[in-house]
């Protein structure tokens, strides 16, 4: 596919073994930049760059062409594919990690081909912070760029992390790590306090209690699709990314109303990620069901705004 | 006031001494009947059912008439007033409880005057859940019965609790009760679990991440108001029940958009609970602020349902 990806996802293809109370999968296809790509891949066209090894499945690779997504940076490496085990207790918040081979990920340098240095919107999933300050080098003029992180770059590279989130539109983080990043404990304060140190705007992901979103501007409030078929969390951040950025790019709007409706789509992504081990439910969705899903945190979340004292004086 | 109070609740009045990272509060007045009481008296006519020993200070009955609750269901009792001495960590998120004196109120046997058994909107706070059933046979013919709890009764007399959330139309918990009463970890199964026990409707109170309302038709999720002034988060169920309760009983509704608006009004109130120590902000506060409130959250909640994919074919 040659022409230029409308978004572009830099970050790791992974082959993860996850145990959650609800079952297990042995080196089924993980990693950030997957579960980005195949949720994203149901509102634009999506261009991946990462890394794997020699071992990497075909079948992965045919997984990711049956929903178009262009895998033309996808670089093949010497050695193995990046490996991660872990587990979920009952509660499901935070996966223990058992076990990390970085393998061929250890070494990877992004770059980017010329067609894909001009995507309009740039996901940086959670990689080492020069590497995304490396790709922000590289792009040439995206319309929006969301970056995410982890705990590991919070406290080993915390003034590279505070890099990114000044080059980015929206930097994406979890709670704790707003938290740890900010130095303040309350969310709506640690927001403020990223906006302070030059974040244009941030998402706080809340896990099963929605997204929180702040620019100088405005506050949106996403709340999570309720799951009842919840088996393992691993990747619902990226595909909540892959909604929102996905979203922006097919409606072609970034007013508050889009970034609205975007952060919806997210949950609803994020939402079916959960239902599944691997991104399998991601792959098989159908745009009836995401839309099904979006109408449905609509009705759950929707009121009448209507003055509350009117009769009373 | 001889006209019977359309809200009544039925709870505990009590002098409490609160230390969080933001100071302290010696003797202030709290209790659950105290919190809902001035909530839910910006909405409608509160009737309150307590008892106070003869220690309870004149000043803060004053407070109660200032707001129109009508204190004819407060007994006053030889011995102390309830007292509860508390702490919270910076997270905020649980009370350190260093000491509880009943005084008083461990021998309160609530008797509703029979103006008060007319009431149409009664909240049971939380108190032992014999008091409540008592409570149940008293009242008439109320349109609307919420009942709160918390862990020391569902430890102590889950079967009692149970019988209470049969009885109410609305059941609330918050997280960790909900969990702790229908033995499941996962919160929307959890409400599940206590609809299929024979709760007609569950409001699962998640702190600074709103609060969630099933029953067997519905589901709506209701945000947290972003507080950026957090002092003290003592009461902020009690007063997101009266916004809840009270908005019902101002509107005189209770279809699905009442009830969503309600748990709104719910949200505004609780956030202004905890913007000081005992329920001064409850107090001082306007019906343009509560306006405000509610209309800034439905600007974070709110967004536009429309196709997503009708381009795209």
């Amino acid at each position: 596919m040659s022409a230029a990806p409308k978004i572009l996802v830099v970050g790791s293809v992974a082959l993860d073994s996850v145990r959650t109370p609800y079952g297990e999968a042995e080196n089924a296809l993980g990693g950030s930049a997957s579960y980005f790509s195949f949720s994203a891949s149901h509102f634009s066209h999506v261009g991946l760059v990462a890394v794997v090894g020699r071992d990497f499945p075909a079948g992965h690779r045919a997984l990711f062409e049956s929903r178009g997504v262009d895998l033309s940076g996808l670089e093949t490496a010497d050695g193995e594919t990046f490996r991660w085990r872990g587990e979920y207790a009952a509660e499901l918040g935070h996966a223990h990690t058992l076990e990390t081979r970085l393998n061929v990920f250890s070494a990877f340098q992004p770059k980017l081909a010329e067609a894909h240095r001009d995507a309009d919107f740039v996901f940086l999933a959670n990689i080492d912070p020069e590497l995304q300050l490396h790709v922000l080098q590289q792009v040439r003029r995206p319309k929006l760029v969301i970056s995410d992180t982890m705990d590991y770059w919070i406290v080993r590279k915390p003034d590279r992390v505070l890099d990114v989130l000044r080059e980015v539109h929206v930097a994406m983080l979890n709670e704790e790590e707003a938290r740890a990043l900010a130095g303040e404990t309350q969310i709506v304060r640690a927001a403020d306090r990223l906006l302070e140190q030059g974040a244009r705007a941030v998402i706080i992901k809340k896990g099963e209690h929605g997204a929180y979103y702040q620019s100088h501007e405005e506050r949106f409030i996403a709340p999570a699709y309720p799951v009842e078929a919840l088996t393992d969390p691993t990747g619902a951040g990226d595909s909540f990314a892959g909604g929102f950025l996905g979203w922006l790019a097919c409606s072609g709007r970034m007013d508050g109303d889009a970034l609205r409706q975007a952060l919806v789509c997210g949950a609803a992504m994020a939402s079916l990620a959960i239902e599944g081990f691997s991104p399998v439910r991601l792959i098989e969705t159908s745009q009836d069901e995401i839309e099904r899903r979006v109408a449905r945190l609509h009705r759950m979340v929707h009121f009448d705004l209507q003055p509350l004292f009117q009769d009373l004086g």
